[in-house]
């Protein structure tokens, strides 16, 4: 998915150099500044290069202690080469940067060596504004009301930082070798980072303060870092169109690919991405939370005691189920959720409309609160000793987000007169795609009919996407050529697409014809 | 001799620009920051066009509030604008520029209007460092001392900022209209003014820190304008040849003419800048002190009350002299000093080498403490009521200036194998050109015997190099191109340089064919 970069060197847009120049003298008094400039010149950094104000006043004492040998860190901007900090010109030297996936829910923070292109450390947590607000929404009402915006950009920057220092502390790093940072989002997310009002973003007709930002310095949002670290936030194409997808589609690939795609984000919204190297559009719809596990009862992030595999006996109906870690089951995750549907139509034991048919569950079946709920794992098998229950509400909820997704893929393909089963590559992002059974979730009718190999999990494209930013000129280019080339196509909630979803809400589908491998 | 550019308003390179952008809507919801630099690239401006930070938290509730018309002040660096600041688009508007000649003794501070390109005020003072020490070396060794160099700096830019304040309620503007500021001095002058320490600047091999500084902000060094706007300080070529003496090139002209032209700016040194638009040699040396009317006894810079003008009748030799503002005379200022040393030696009361004619000057020779004195006006006209004295030391300082400058004339036009009679325009910058009278520094031998009207007396030569280079991109760029190819010449002071020396010390020359005019 991500093609290694290490190996493509020469498209660092962020370079280290080694620099020896003759030490000054009668007949050659060019400045400091301008001699260390003179040198990089020769180089083949071309005819653009400058000094930031910073770095002038420390010079003259630097060049003079290593003899005017140095090692310089670069940074490329619009074909114009910015130095960012000089460094002794002794012992192995790397130079790092920062990647950012700025997620609603979770943030990862990645560090980089960008000499060598490798991933050293990587670290998620929870979004510390959950504090003020679990749903986006939220927040940006915080946000607007006096200083909210500064309050949940510090709480973002604060936890950033507290992560970067413990890089440096882990790799034994110094703040002046951390050269680069970059981070995407949604819009919204964006303008927490930059600590821009998004107050705009939610009301008609829904206007960021910014799109594309420029190059911006570590010190204008508070960022530790070398301070004339170029600092660049991928730009989004909309209020509903954020950094994170663009830099999704730059790691997909299918931006260079000529048949075409679908890129599916499922977060907070499901956000999903058609399109090739010639033209691509983007939606997003409410078809998330079932499938993160966050609706069932039983329901929880993938991790420790997640089921996440399920296999029914469909001669005995045994529930087969493994869990993340192999401990007594906590729960059930999203993937584990499409595992357990899927094997319950398949053996008979819900039916084409998701209702538990008495008969075939018998033994399992019991009624809480007036609602049948299916026993998926018993008391010993359970870590806190209680059985765990899949109710008829949870299905349903499960059976309206896969309707909804499917309803989704099926208004995109169709908007752009492309039949859903002759997808070329269907690439499915996030934890929800690392974990998810591409044929359980065909067999539910999540996602359409495609032989399994067209469908590629590619994680967490937002910080793949940012890492390769960083590492390359050309992607970085990509992320904006990206931006100009995509649409955002706000799915018009019509009379037609409530039919589609109607008819998406059966298993597989009430149309059997689109899944031919379900019926056999 | 600097042409006016207040019609030549499509060549600035800060602009002030009206914009008129709809207003977002479903179906053109472009970002705010966005939409500004998408209706600037539809102007002339250019592919290029990027918006500060800061300005992009403030855009949202500014571009409601004026229903998105709004004007802008951009700048142009290598090729790309960038956005200053947004105003309301309401009245009538101008913007403004400081323009700033780092004078070691007295700096001048000017404001314009880059609109019209009028110079509005402009006011000089002693440079504050003069309380550190009134020569540049004293100043030098001070700043490298702890902390010396921010103690220089903030001398000067506190001033500096006093003056720009005391513009802003003369000329009721806003700081954030002033959004540009241009600079030049000498090389040690100019590292004071960015805070930089100067230390290597009078040490072999006599290397400044910087001679090119890149744009920097108002906040690098301290300056009080709009945070965004561009500053820019004239580059020098080397730690004796300072931005201020490239500026002075640009205002002359001299790089625009195909006969070699001389510019010669006297200061506590001679700056002497020979060439044309091929080529342009330059050098210094110490000629200044005694034509600024510094060392006569009764010496003084040309202000009130200073002799500016002697003529002696040469029948009953009585010196006739007119002071500036036509009060009792106070002292006498070095165009003065000059015209009484040629009208004296033109009516015989000195000789070739100088010396009083006895016999001659009879009745206004008196003996003080072993030297002759020559008494130049008496009592009831002049302001103490005491008599001013010319002794025969003062004439033999400036006999020796006047010969420094001659052979410093003649030596760098014999570098460039060039007849010092065939000299096509000669510029002389200062308050010294403003006042002399070529025919009388003719007389003396001090310059070269050209036809007076081939004498030009530029002023200050510098600021209005800075002004130039802040209201046009083709002065800004001419600067650097000077800075390109000019040399500085190290003046050799070898046998043959003190031999020119001697001849040069007697009236006008001891080679008199050199003085055809002053022959006769």
């Amino acid at each position: 998915m991500t093609e290694p970069d290490s190996e493509n060197r020469n498209n660092r847009w962020i370079r280290l150099l080694d620099i020896s120049m003759p030490s000054p003298k009668l007949g050659d008094n060019t400045a400091d500044a301008d001699r260390l400039v003179k040198y990089i010149k020769k180089t083949t950094f071309g005819n653009d290069v400058t000094v930031p104000f910073s770095l002038v006043k420390r010079l003259p004492s630097f060049l003079r202690e290593y003899k005017y040998r140095c090692r310089a860190a670069l940074y490329c901007v619009k074909g114009s080469w910015r130095i960012i900090d000089v460094y002794p010109p002794v012992g192995e030297m790397h130079l790092y940067a920062v990647a950012i996936d700025l997620g609603s829910s979770t943030v990862v923070v990645r560090i980089i060596d960008i000499i060598s292109g490798a991933n050293l450390d990587e670290v998620s947590f929870i979004n510390p504004q959950h504090e003020i607000g679990s749903d986006i929404l939220t927040r940006i009402h915080f946000a607007s009301d006096n200083n909210g915006v500064a309050r949940l950009q510090e709480m973002l920057i604060k936890e950033i930082n507290g992560e970067i220092t413990a890089f440096q502390g882990r790799l034994n790093i110094k703040r002046s070798e951390i050269v680069g940072l970059a981070a995407a989002g949604n819009t919204a997310m964006t303008h927490f980072f930059l600590g821009l009002n998004p107050f705009w973003i939610c009301r008609e007709p829904y206007i960021p303060v910014i799109n594309t930002p420029d190059i911006i310095s570590p010190s204008d949002i508070g960022i530790e870092i070398n301070p004339e670290a170029p600092v660049v936030v991928m730009p989004g194409a909309g209020s509903y169109l954020g950094g994170d997808v663009i830099a999704g589609v730059l790691a997909s690939g299918m931006n260079k690919r000529s048949g075409a795609c679908l890129l599916v984000d499922v977060g907070t919204n499901a956000e999903v991405v058609l399109g090739n190297n010639e033209w691509l559009i983007a939606c997003a719809g409410a078809a998330g939370p079932a499938l993160e596990g966050g609706v069932a009862a039983m329901g929880m992030m993938a991790g420790p005691g997640a089921i996440d595999k399920v296999v029914i006996d469909r001669s005995t109906r045994d529930i087969n189920f493994n869990t993340i870690g192999g401990i007594p089951a906590a729960g059930i995750c999203g993937s584990g959720l499409i595992d357990l549907a899927a094997q319950l139509f398949l053996s008979g034991m819900i039916d084409l409309r998701g209702r538990f048919d008495e008969k075939v569950c018998s033994g399992r079946l019991v009624e809480i609160d007036g609602v049948k709920n299916l026993i998926v794992a018993r008391a010993p098998e359970t870590k806190n000793g209680k059985d765990l229950y899949l109710s008829q509400t949870d299905i349903n909820a499960l059976i309206r987000s896969k309707a909804a997704m499917y309803t989704i893929l099926n208004t995109i393909t169709g908007m752009a007169n492309i039949n859903i089963n002759e997808i070329d590559r269907f690439f499915i992002a996030g934890t929800f795609g690392a974990y998810i059974d591409p044929i359980s979730a065909i067999s539910l009718g999540m996602i359409p009919d495609l032989p399994p190999d067209k469908y590629v999990s590619v994680g967490n494209t937002s910080i793949e996407g940012v890492s390769m930013a960083l590492l390359s000129s050309e992607s970085l280019k990509e992320i904006y050529k990206i931006r100009d080339m995509i649409t955002y196509i706000e799915l018009n909630v019509n009379q037609e697409f409530m039919n589609n979803f109607s008819a998406a809400k059966f298993i597989p589908h009430t149309d059997t014809s689109l899944f031919p491998s379900v019926k056999k």
